[in-house]
């Protein structure tokens, strides 16, 4: 160990620092697997704020690397090991806290989603933003990512909730910004920039989270239709008269890898398949149902059915949210996150099939079709380099052609590394030189979260 | 007019630049009329984007300071005119398009709230921010301030209902941020910054509103309460229990001074008042009344009045949006907007209402409850110096204490360059630097609306 990383493991507890290469490779990689990450010289697993700064501190003296990572969840590179930098692990700071009377929970970075809900539902409260993986994700890597899921439809996204948030700023600085206070026009929005900064401008060590009384368990709808076209139309009907609290779309690609690899109850011989809620109570809720019911048939639905028994609705709901393990199960994927405005979502499906056809590729697609996000997930043969090679290929088609629609790379899950290299042809120059404006005012020296989110620099001139 | 201020009458329409002092004056003063607007050399009514891009480049390259200003309706001064600068009014920019598919609203800064609403409503769809001034203030005035209103309780401030941006630079670069997409994490979330800017970081020129299927009428709830401290725990068991679309209070100041102006029905005995709205559909609404009004009963209400009868509720609901204008009728005015946490609100009001005791001001209260944000009004007399100085004083104190419970100086107003000099004492000195960083990094020349939300910059060293 050289006589600088001797310091740095010389200012923290023992244990936190971790130098050991068995060790630090559980810490290099993310979900996305993308053959991103580096070989870093330590891993931080800090225990409170004041650590995360001694160690920020350090690396600012040193001009080190400094990759901030929650449960290493994500989808998108964003937590990749830089090599020669450190990463801060954020797992040990978990605390929850929740104050009834206020609505709020007081959480650190590393407890996970599911334990911030648990913990909010034991008063009777309800943290909503929920991505699929919430049993395993984090709320530090929500927040970094602005994570999505499957009840935003209707409740709307992580940023929506975040009342309150301490940063670790690029120099060891901690600010603390916002509140208990729900509304709060103080100064300008800097809270919300660290939301979805994917690391690259603060480490956030707490947040104060707004909560919502707890919903009613309300009825599930299972749509099965010929197309995807029809499914789609049967969102935007739906949107214009009901605000479900969910509307998930699986192709027949994926229906038939979660069916292959464990029954759920799906139709294997659906085009496609709509999984609806409405959470309104009681008579609402059936009225919402009917009102969800007439769109799917009027829009070419084979078959509606419908159920307020829980267990029964978790089963399908287990078969949407099961859809990336299923599809991990045929062969190594990328991980796509492209979203259009909620009407283009026929053209973006059409649009995916020929460029699956033209790739040779397999490419399923889920979707939280109500809110126009789609996660096209490609299947291909690690081992086949040319299978490697054309999934590459059409997973830059696929980014394109959202673009071309006047949508998103990436809805929820962020750029990381695996999506920057497009970021640029949906932004725009100009958006993309504010955005190093930005980049450079907050980390001038550039140490927090290098190569995610931007690509290299352009050359001046 | 000087060679200068010469090349900008050349470059724009005729008619579009204003140099007359009795035209100009009309958009020196916002409505806080707090004193600080200066003399500009012109007024800039803009009619496309281009033309706002040519004024600001123009003042770029010559270093005039530049002030945009939507409707005038602010009450904080955040539009007030700077000596020697320009101020670009929006006014004329207000196109409104719908696309109802989309269920977004595309509109040009000038248009107003209600005209968004209305527009919307063409198409079964609702924009809900809605505050008190919705009537007459402009949507770039509700982005650059991250506006509330009644129903904010329930359904979110403006920053919410932001999908789309295009944004002139100091530089006079228009970028263009969002679009039709609901969710989108690619890159920053630089459109979130500039929502609240004030002005600071920007001009806003278009904007992408999300609208919701329309909500239906509801039943309203009129409950008198012997103090604000009970009605204050009244708010707190609702919320509890039932996401009220509307939680607002008065207290028994403000309730006189809007009977003694006209009558709306109120009644003139009561120690406070809480007018609460539920919206939920059909039985559930009688459900969620029913929740309400007994958590008022259980918090000591002496009288709870329920209706469904919309005309009979308006009344009720203007007596609370008129709450402005019959104390203005009272005298002088200085507009407080402060916030706390919701369970605080009984401190706030009992602090409030020592402040005025002890500085021999009449303080009235209204209150968006629900969120924890009340605007305490102060009334006085310009025409006597003591009064004024008691007055201001007052305003300083009422800031004070709500940043001493843990809440803000401005919930939804915006900071403008009325409540400039508390902002550092709610953020600390880290968040300013901070902000200044942001500040300098997008304005370098500070030549955006200089003066307001940011007070002087401290002293090197």
């Amino acid at each position: 160990m050289d006589a600088v990383l001797a310091q740095l493991v010389a200012d923290l507890p023992d244990g936190v620092v971790v130098t050991g290469a068995t060790e630090i490779e559980k810490y290099r990689e993310d979900f996305a697997r993308d053959g991103s990450a580096g070989h870093p010289v330590a891993v931080v697993r800090a225990e409170t704020a004041d650590q995360v700064q001694r160690a920020v501190r350090w690396a600012a003296a040193h001009r080190v690397p400094v990759v901030p990572r929650g449960a290493g969840t994500g989808l998108s590179g964003g937590s990749s090991a830089v090599d020669g930098g450190i990463t801060i692990s954020l797992e040990r700071m978990s605390a929850i806290e929740i104050d009834p009377a206020c609505q709020v929970a007081i959480v650190e970075p590393g407890a996970l989603n599911v334990e911030v809900k648990q913990a909010a539902a034991a008063h009777g409260l309800w943290y909503p933003p929920d991505p699929s993986s919430y049993e395993i994700c984090s709320i530090g890597g929500n927040l970094a990512t602005n994570a999505g899921g499957l009840c935003c439809v209707k409740y709307g996204v992580t940023t929506d909730y975040v009342l309150g948030m301490d940063v670790v700023l690029a120099d060891g600085t901690l600010v603390r910004l916002g509140g208990k206070q729900i509304k709060d026009v103080a100064g300008l929005s800097l809270m919300k920039l660290f939301v979805g900064s994917e690391g690259t401008l603060g480490i956030i060590t707490r947040a104060i989270l707004r909560l919502i009384p707890a919903q009613t368990a309300g009825a599930t709808l299972v749509s099965s239709f010929p197309t995807m076209t029809a499914a789609s139309r049967a969102v935007v009907a739906i949107r214009s008269k009901v605000r479900a609290s969910m509307l998930e779309l699986m192709d027949s690609t994926t229906i038939n890898a979660v069916e292959g690899w464990r029954s759920h109850g799906l139709d294997r011989t659906s085009g496609a398949l709509l999984i609806a809620q409405s959470d309104a109570p009681a008579a609402s809720c059936a009225a919402e149902v009917e009102l969800m019911r007439a769109s799917c048939e009027e829009a070419g639905a084979r078959e509606v059915f419908a159920t307020t028994d829980p267990e029964e609705a978790a089963m399908f709901v287990a078969g949407r949210r099961n859809a990336f393990l299923a599809l991990e199960h045929r062969g190594s994927v990328l991980f796509e996150d492209v979203g259009v405005p909620v009407p283009l979502l026929p053209d973006l499906v059409d649009g995916i099939a020929v460029i699956a056809a033209r790739a040779g590729v397999e490419i399923a697609v889920v979707a939280h079709a109500g809110d126009g996000n789609t996660h096209p997930i490609i299947v291909y043969d690690a081992a086949d380099p040319d299978s490697v090679a054309r999934a590459r290929h059409a997973f830059g088609e696929v980014m394109a052609l959202a673009i071309s629609l006047g949508g998103t790379i990436t809805g929820e899950h962020g750029v990381g590394r695996a999506k920057k290299a497009a970021l640029p042809d949906q932004l725009g120059a100009d958006v993309m030189a504010l955005t190093w404006r930005i980049k450079d005012a907050l980390d001038p020296a550039g140490i927090l979260n290098p190569g995610a989110v931007l690509p290299d620099r352009p050359a001046a001139g």
